[in-house]
């Protein structure tokens, strides 16, 4: 992709853009003249080294009177040097993954002096995005032009123009020749090939990629348990020791794919190289603020606030809210069965078909009580989060993520539990929790992805006509592609994705054995999901910067603990079930004593399965080890030369002094 | 120290005498000549660059008739190079602790170029120790004078020595003055201040040093349970609530002082520098043996063996094994049962004083029993482990203690928890819990300590007078020291103790509301076993090597499980006491799903604590940090170097390509 516009002014003769930059309206010169200097400017004087330029040159701008939207290019040298700054990870021409650096850079695979494929498009843009945000205040006490920006030395410029509104946003452009390709093998066409995962990775980012890997590992991994789940079903089989079969290939089905599932990601990532990859010094999020001081970790200044202050409202105020939120979801639940009972009650008196309606208004009264509630608790856990000013924004994000997952799983499940444990209505539970899943998923996929969808298409359009009518003297494609994309809807990460998963898991683990048919239903929205977040991925939001990861992080977690909640959930399902208390009909209190003692076991067996399956396959065991060796043999030939020195010059010095 | 005897054939003054080399009496002349060049030569030259010499000079061996017994040491710059390549790390003047370097050694605290005192005794041996196992074979074939012992290039000289029976044994020596240093502040004197513990890891290494900080800390750890459990022996507290607050407390006690502990190590060993070692490359365990071949790591040519047949071996011959035993000691217990039954039997039919002493034959019996099971046991164990044909010597310890763990708790505990949940005979537990406590505690301190220092008092008593009655020449002290050190034995690693400390751990927190006094048991067992360990450490036993080790490691986790195991027993024996039964005087069922419930709670909450309080404290987090912090630096000042060179060297291609 080369740019169409001419406003090439410096001896470059290929300037790729990478990364737009949106200023907000009024800003003033100044400020622009100093943006443009300090990006363009040489590292050693404290600059990116970038390439920066407006995105229509004077002429143009005359024309179409827009002005704020530049665009950012780095030169080859330039990024393979940035990639060597940030650590990236390639293979070497001996199969093995290094760090890269710019001196060995012949020892690669796939390098060239003249190919520009070594790096791809989304490592270029990352490389950018990390020079950008490590563009840092040298003796600057505010941003030109704009007093009220403060800066102290080391403050990040961009997060700086980010807060104070100077930058409005910041965002990657599409590349639509390698989307058209990336889309072609991925979503277009349905068939049931896998995804092109290394191609996605390619495209978005390790992040993106393993969610999606993580999607496919999950579907495919429910099909076992839909296929055994079909015949439940069809034939109405409700014996005990059937129960009792199914409840135990889910439970050890349930450890062992998360098990798989981290061996198989530690595979995948370590052929991306970010399982090697070094975490950088992590930075202060944005919105981090506190009194100017010395960070004992770095001897530079930047905001420092006490850790027991944090800790103080996280435990005093933000632990008390949760809990109070959740005993008022639990409230209202109890609400919901109260009215439900009375609406019951109503129609039993006076069967018309009135009272039939009403019927229904309890359930939807409180699908719709529900929603409000997640909406304004998400709404309340960020800004507790935000409150409890978090330094680094990995704590940020696992604080809220802890929010927003356990309020979420008492909403989804909280009504389950209690149909299952207090009214003990198994046929209720079935029904129940086959509504729940079903509409939720609907639900999700039209919210989700075809909406946007929609209406990010009919925005197209109108953006189209309208720089069409334009009739300006330039190639109005790439311009068109700028304008288009800076009006996208930004996607905010993976958690939304990954919670959806997590119910899902949560509908299919913990009452498999009262609906088996689960894991069917799961199964089949799982292959549309695939194509509905592909095309979100695709059409619907601006594309995200890619983020190294090697792994689900926190996700892992949650999900071995839904696992863990669904050992005690079943084993208590099937200990109440009509069958299995038939065997004891004289003592309830064995057979509570027996279930108890086989979950135990169960759980025991979990935790030494865990133990037992190694996190890394042996092969990339066997190549980390290869890499630490080598490492450490390069120090010891290091020492060894410097042995010997040293005892050469001890040896002259004993020398000189017995003489 | 300095060396009594005059052989001194070197340039060097000075020979400190760190380890003993012992050879076997039929060792030729040319394999003594052959070892004693490959230790002396230069490193360049494949040798270990160390100093060697006889214990006696010619003269005196002539007169002593005993010349298989060699010294090792090095020069101190060798030490201090040995340091470094062992990758030892020291607090350098800034506070900060760093990886010893030569290069940068005048910026460690406490170093002088004219001080001894930087490397601790136990350090310089342990670099000896080191060199010496490091000592490579180049191109010879086999040992000279020793046609059996085979090599290979890069097989360690010193293992194949040993296993091939030249070298009888290696250890370090004592010193006797750092020796009576440290008797006096650690036991002699009897008096309730804390250990030594930074002195005994001066002499002992950190290893032991970490069990002798444990035992104190988790001694101190239960006075406060024993000063909660006296109460209720005294004044024979027995209602219901009281127990439960007492096991509450013990649930809560147990997880936290698990997880202090783990800070306080890190702290520690954070000051020990072993906390931030890198872990050297492992070696394959003497033992292990396979076909010749590449290992895939490193490149080198050793024996191989394919781990999937080893993992055969574990699962299909060591797994059965194991269980098999489990079940024979199971059943062991269950005829003692039926002994002690039909012993009250034949005591009640007829109740003569003979029958009143065969009441007592049963328990007489098993514990013999039980002594000879486990002592049989064991050495399968070690025969299995051994078979299994681990690599690492890391590995079978870990496979040994796992099977020795198994097998010791049930045999410790099957009894106690056959009378808690079958039998339900709370007094009785009570009783029994108590008798094995103490007579285990009694046995121990005897056979573990006792009985070895007046055995060895004896010896050494004679082997003075053999000395003095030798009336030679020359000054003996020394000579008697290593004679007297040489026969001493082994000590075989912390295993036997640290089991010890597990199984009092299980005493007092599996059933502690039902024998509440355990605790103040323990801790007055404590109290003495220090001193007795103290004692065994410094005068029964051969000096240890030093060995780095940065946490109490396997053992962490199975105090963890015990503890976890006493959450389940204690809410049991809570369910069954009979002040809890009367609350629910009409429905069994109820209490047990309540106390299933509470159980649940408990188990969860462990958990959660687990996971809230950090494994480090937040000062060594920040240490941590500031290290890595600063390699990175170092690592980017590198780079940006690289940078501004390479982009001038490409600008300047640039230039003449343009040219």
């Amino acid at each position: 992709m080369k740019v169409t516009l001419s406003a090439l002014d410096t001896y470059e003769t290929s300037f790729t853009p990478l990364v737009v930059i949106e200023l907000a309206q009024d800003v003033k010169e100044e400020t622009k003249e100093w943006l443009r200097n300090r990006i363009v400017a040489k590292k050693k004087d404290g600059g990116a080294q970038l390439l920066f330029r407006p995105l229509l040159n004077k002429h143009e701008k005359e024309t179409l009177g827009n002005d704020n939207l530049y665009l950012v290019g780095a030169s080859r040298v330039r990024l393979l040097l940035g990639a060597e700054a940030l650590g990236l990870v390639k293979e070497s021409t001996d199969g093995t993954m290094r760090a890269f650096t710019h001196g060995t850079r012949h020892s690669f695979r796939g390098f060239h002096d003249d190919n520009d494929d070594f790096l791809t498009m989304a490592e270029c843009q990352f490389i950018v995005k990390h020079e950008l945000e490590n563009l840092r205040a040298r003796d600057e006490q505010m941003i030109p032009g704009c007093p009220q920006a403060k800066l102290y030395p080391g403050k990040s410029l961009l997060r700086r123009l980010l807060t104070s509104g100077v930058v409005l946003q910041v965002f990657p452009l599409h590349d639509h020749e390698a989307l058209k390709k990336l889309e072609d093998s991925w979503y277009t066409r349905f068939s049931l090939r896998c995804q092109p995962i290394d191609r996605i990775r390619g495209y978005f980012g390790e992040t993106i990629a393993l969610y999606f890997g993580f999607l496919e590992y999950f579907t495919l991994a429910l099909i076992p348990m839909a296929v055994i789940g079909l015949p439940y079903y069809l034939f109405v089989w409700e014996d005990y020791d059937k129960y009792v079969i199914f409840a135990s290939f889910n439970l050890i089905w349930s450890t062992v794919i998360l098990e798989v599932w981290k061996r198989g990601c530690a595979d995948m990532t370590y052929r991306w190289g970010t399982l090697l990859m070094k975490r950088q010094f992590e930075e202060p999020r944005p919105g981090f603020h506190g009194t100017l001081g010395i960070n004992p970790v770095t001897g530079r200044e930047e905001p420092l606030y006490p850790s027991y202050k944090r800790q103080l409202r996280i435990y005093l105020v933000s632990l008390p809210f949760v809990c109070l939120c959740l005993y008022l979801s639990l409230y209202i639940m109890m609400i919901y069965f109260d009215l439900e009972d009375w609406a019951l009650g109503v129609h039993d008196e006076s069967g018309t078909e009135w009272t039939s309606v009403l019927l229904y208004v309890p359930s939807i009264l409180y699908a719709i009580v529900i929603e409000v509630m997640n909406r304004l608790y998400r709404y309340a856990a960020e800004f507790l989060t935000a409150w409890e000013n978090h330094r680094l924004e990995s704590a940020y994000q696992n604080h809220l993520i802890l929010k927003v997952l356990v309020f979420n799983f008492l909403n989804c499940f909280a009504s389950l539990f209690y149909i299952a444990f207090v009214l003990k209505d198994m046929k209720l539970l079935g029904q129940s929790l086959a509504t729940l899943l079903i509409t939720s998923q609907i639900i999700n996929q039209i919210a989700e992805s075809l909406l946007p969808y929609w209406l990010q298409k009919k925005h197209s359009v109108k953006v189209k006509r309208k720089v069409q009518a334009l009739k300006v003297n330039i190639d109005a494609t790439f311009y068109e592609q700028v304008i288009l994309e800076k009006e996208m809807g930004t996607y905010l990460g993976t958690f939304d994705d990954y919670l959806e998963l997590f119910l899902q898991f949560g509908y299919v683990s913990l009452f498999s054995c009262v609906y088996p048919l689960a894991a069917a239903f799961a199964v089949i929205n799982n292959f549309t999901e695939v194509n509905s977040d592909a095309l979100k991925m695709c059409r619907v939001f601006k594309r995200p910067f890619s983020e190294p990861s090697s792994s689900i992080g926190v996700w892992q977690l949650a999900f071995e603990t839904m696992s863990v909640i669904s050992v005690v959930t079943n084993c208590a399902l099937i200990g109440m079930s009509p069958q299995v208390n038939a065997v004891f009909p004289e003592s309830k209190t064995d057979l509570v004593l027996i279930v108890v003692a086989v979950e135990h076991a169960i759980l025991a067996l979990k935790f030494i399965l865990a133990f037992a399956i190694p996190d890394k396959p042996r092969h990339i065991q066997m190549k980390l080890a290869r890499l630490e060796f080598e490492s450490l043999e390069a120090l010891k030939q290091q020492q060894m030369q410097l042995t010997a020195e040293s005892l050469k010059e001890e040896l002259r010095k004993g020398g000189k002094e017995m003489a």
